[in-house]
């Protein structure tokens, strides 16, 4: 007969309509674990929570570790609480190998006996643990310093999983469904009924945004939504920037002229001669200083003095003085500007929504839109039911919600 | 020294601007065969028509005629003008294995020494010639009868190809470049004007209409612009007419509220006694009448009086009494209501529009709209300049032109 | 206080573990109902079932059956156990108005006290029960005759879910997650090694196919299988049939040589002269024997003798003679050539996919292919553990999979 | 009456079977302007060359100035030539106003009367002139230095565009044609033939690789090529680099298994973990001189000594120290390694494709796979008859691609 390992774990709240017992079930089998169900209690009113213990069990102590590490993921606690664990980093930017990874969840390690909140929450990074002031914080990989205490097993962690709102809201319409079929007039209010209430109780929003905003000739309602304040952090890249400043400047984008769709020769160089009019002004805000730049979104972006990121990347042309070329500096401005922001609306840009999904705690709210399928599902498909995701037009989705929103438009559209 | 078959023909018109005869060099030389330029006169200024005449060479006779017949599609004729030739059809249903079969663009066959228009023009068909009366008209493969004198090789055929309209409007925006980053609304606006033109001048416009315009909760708007009198005949199928009963009996599409996008839990059983009720009350113009169905796209389609043509698929639930199942028998009403048609809007189904495509001679303007690329291209690629393609999103599409044609809406929206 | 409607249901299996018991709860909730757990007992190992008793309640009894309802195609069954009720038919075609529509699952209804089985299983489609014999069969709407004894309400009806099967193999992959990113050759292997299980036992396969299929060049292929033995099923339409035929006669798919790839001008011509061929030779049939068709798909399907059902739809040209113009003729056609499937491949296709989907029991295994990860998705979300999906090139699937069946092909390739 | 600018420009070559002539036509036209045909020669047969003079016409200099810029681009070379024009840089990275931005095609400048080839050719970048030495070459406006003679205005400037080839090969089947119901087998053995004529006479092939490389299991067959000596250059970002480590030290992609396509619990670990065992090696090259990474595409291309280079991306984990997180540093990287590069296939990757795309000159064949059809038609749709997109998928084309160049595989596959 096998020797067997085995552990007891606990699971609170609403597990059975959250689906985590199942899960948890689920994950033991699929990992060739095995359980009993040493107690269970379901709440007989749709209100109660439920209770579960179970005992895991498991032929070797590595499965038993692993299928611990997934059920942590999923809520369990061990029965046994003991202390996290730590090692020294061995080097500068790099762990030891057995290193705890995060989850997106509000997460919770046991230092000296006493449960302590970890922070900022950002998925795919490393606890690191100061045992003296008892305090612990996420730091992604690179930043980890040779020394610091980083938490590896799985002993001593508490995750907290997001449980089912029973409030239908547009943010649990579309749980794994995304379809370009469904009725988006409605769900674009009430996502302007959510920005309202977002600014309302001073909360930020974080807009990601793509170049096709610009193409599509919808950079009119996004500058609309940051003059009138539904903006305060926006995400973008060297292309949107370059796009907006050729609208401003040429009023066409690649060449295409915004008001009739009409091809206009000669447009690529609008293109390379935006960058370059903005190159010679030293950048985007010099350019509005010095009357260049008089309007579209960087413009607004600049004169409302909202967060602006500008994040590089390989296929930039130019690029403007004002992105950030490093790949890892650009990270650290957006991480700064994550605190506070309780909605996120992505916008026709599967690059800086991903980068932006991944810094994302799971109860940041966040909205994609993309016309196509396959973008939408990835982005909107974070695991939670904070996510609604919405496979239509930019464009037409933009001027809908300045619609909703009430927001002036300028007198030029 | 191989013995070569040569022939001399004529090109006239804006054949470099419309790139007729490039296409036609390429075509002979693609083929196999060989050219001397005759004669060339290239007008001197934009609005001059040009001529070339081209001696076409090739080493067998049956590459010759292959030749011949692709110069006959881009509008060259033989300068040896002969009498068209026919056969006898062999047996109802089946042609002449050497029949001529028609392009969509305005066709004369020479009888009896004189030129005479084909009619109606429609692609992929035979011609059969009335010697006696020396008339020509298109008849489907299906439809010819036996011993009927069809068309066959290509002396005595003349076919006109569409010259580029050097006036810019929507129809040549996008010659072969489909994409979602274009801005849109003002296209829309150009639509709704070039709708508004067609009916001060008593044409007809079709809408092909699939099943997401319902899903997508855009049916009001299809409904309002039949009740305002911009659509005078309707195809689509069985899916659309069940979602929109569902819909306006309900208010659910496929069990999904309308309002809100929420599945309703039953939904499905929405769909099945929708067409119930229909089946029912005897016919969808039954259930107008009898007060059952007081909403929607086909209750206005049917109150309005215009024509509808509903063609049955493989997929259908039911279906609807009002269903054509034999698609041959739904092929010849199509047919039957395309004449005055002069733009069609073909939204959200491949299959119908495909179809109807098929049917419709290049010089009817379409318009093309779909969520997905792939279709938009499929549809929009008829080798003319008249089609015009837009990746969008059906609802708000409809939603924009019922804005841009000032129609009024339904107080319940 | 508002007055309560309630009834006791029983939840039997693997209710926690296939989601059962939780979406049982969910559908009470969102419904607007209410529960108590009277009874729950968890299997306290992996093997165990799992028994629940709920006390359903609403407010009113319109809400308390709609719920049932639902309840019911989740598996539950009232613990006060009547037999199933039904009213006769008003008129052919028509049902009563609170017809029970089928779901796609096992299912039996109780008569004269006893459980009896309903087949053939088919989703949405009336139960007739012949209460003398003690029987009950699914028709669809339009082939129920005036007075037959439809099943009305929800009482006296059991449905058994799926359950979610604890051994892995490739058609419990891809539950809900379809991707174009995944490793596909080990999946084809499965799927290999499944066909020739199925052809071991004695079961039949059906292979629903595209026209993308003789585009694509991958006609030898499933030529090769059909030779092969290993399809007992053909589904289609014209168009796949046509193009095949052209293939045989002309070496080209819609005037696309299928060696090089290159268009072959005047190809739109085969097309018509291969649907030409077929017409004067009488049927797909005729062609084989008279030595005109040697060659393709159609060729080995009709030589091999097995079952070929060719539906109409509207977008045909010709068609063959072969083809069921009548759609509703055909889906009795493909109905009848059901019995006995038990792998079904759709490949391409969605229309005849989502046709053969809507007739074929949640029991029979299913796989998806098509390079369109939308039409993959929706062909595979069945709501059961037995369908797989490919995102993948038609032509290279079929490839690899006659390389893993070891299928002969022809010397020609 | 209107003052008219004028200027003569003459075009040579096979300018109507290119369609170049009529393109010049239309780009006259479609600006405002106007013209005569001074003279016009038609070849008589199809290798003579063509040859036309035109006077181009409009109401205003600025006008006359667009329209040559254009006409320079088709080939159109001015009757009077002049030298370049050149103005200092007025700061470091940044041109004057007027600067001349360049095709991607073969350029040559005026200097003191010669006409001078520029190098290297690229897109989009500026043109320094060194009037002493009487050489040009391009450069990214980011690295033009304060007072180096920048290229104005559009005198003195010549471009040779690439005319169609007559013999049809690979690169000429798909001209702004790409679908996916294409036979691909062939097309995959032309691209085979075409990389050992490339290897034969001493070119340099360069690979594009995204991650869906790894995850779709298709590395093994990258890894093959460059052990055989078929990929010389390989560009790609973090994402792959990372699948590729995990791949090799766990199996796994993403966590998904590529043996088996389960994921496996836990997996996200694993991600993490690879990247951390190669921060804590000091780098790739670090770990495969370590005997840590012992296999896959990273491992043969360290050990065949190829060129390579990994382009940060705002998304990326980690990333590897192998990684050049500044963009711009990534470009120049990437700009170095290009010359000799005669083929270039891009795989699964939009982002580094793009970035690539606009540095390469059009003279080199470019091979676009996706299985998305606008991605492809995106990279495809370079101006050229250069370029060949196949939508399919990555797994199949790298397997039936190592097929065709019998590379031997691992024993392990």
């Amino acid at each position: 007969m096998t020797p067997l390992f085995t552990e007891d774990v606990e699971l609170r709240g609403h597990i059975i309509d959250s689906l985590i017992l199942p899960k948890a079930f689920d994950t033991i089998m699929d990992m060739g674990g095995d359980f009993d169900v040493l107690h269970i209690e379901v709440g007989r009113h749709k209100e109660d929570p439920s209770y579960a213990r179970l005992r895991v069990k498991a032929e070797d102590e590595e499965t038993l570790h692993e299928i611990l590490a997934q059920l942590q993921n999923l809520g369990a606690s061990l029965v046994t609480a003991q202390d996290v664990r730590t090692e020294p980093a061995p080097k500068d930017g790099a762990l030891p190998p057995d290193f705890y990874s995060t989850t997106n969840l509000p997460t919770e390690v046991r230092i000296n006996g006493r449960w302590v909140p970890v922070y900022p929450i950002e998925m795919d990074v490393a606890i690191v643990v100061d045992w003296e002031n008892e305090t612990a914080m996420t730091k992604p990989m690179l930043e980890v310093k040779k020394g610091e205490h980083v938490v590896v097993g799985h002993a001593g962690i508490r995750v907290r999983p997001l449980e089912r709102s029973r409030q239908a809201d547009v943010f649990s319409f579309m749980q794994s469904d995304v379809s370009s079929e469904k009725p988006k007039k409605l769900m674009i209010h009430e996502i302007a009924r959510e920005m309202r209430q977002v600014k309302e109780r001073g909360g930020k929003i974080l807009v990601v945004a793509g170049p096709a905003i610009i193409h599509s000739g919808a950079g009119p309602y996004l500058a609309a939504l940051i003059r009138n304040g539904y903006v305060d952090v926006l995400f973008g890249g060297n292309a949107i920037a370059v796009h907006d400043v050729e609208a401003a400047l040429f009023g066409t984008s690649l060449g295409v002229n915004l008001q009739s769709g009409v091809p206009v020769e000669g447009g690529h160089r609008h293109h390379m001669r935006a960058i370059n009019a903005i190159r010679n002004a030293g950048s985007l805000r010099a350019a509005v200083e010095q009357g260049i730049l008089t309007r579209g979104v960087m413009y607004e972006a600049i004169r409302k003095g909202i967060t602006l990121v500008l994040a590089g990347s390989i296929r930039d042309d130019g690029p403007l003085p004002d992105v950030i070329t490093d790949v890892i500096e650009a990270q650290k401005a957006m991480r700064a500007a994550l605190p506070g922001v309780e909605l996120v609306l992505m916008i026709s840009t599967m690059l800086h929504s991903i980068a932006t999904g991944n810094m994302l705690p799971a109860t940041v709210k966040t909205v994609a839109v993309d016309i196509n399928p396959a973008v939408v599902t990835k982005l909107a498909d974070r695991g939670s039911w904070q996510a609604v995701g919405l496979v239509t037009d930019a464009e037409l989705f933009l001027r809908e919600l300045t619609t909703a929103l009430d927001v002036e438009m300028d007198e030029a559209l």
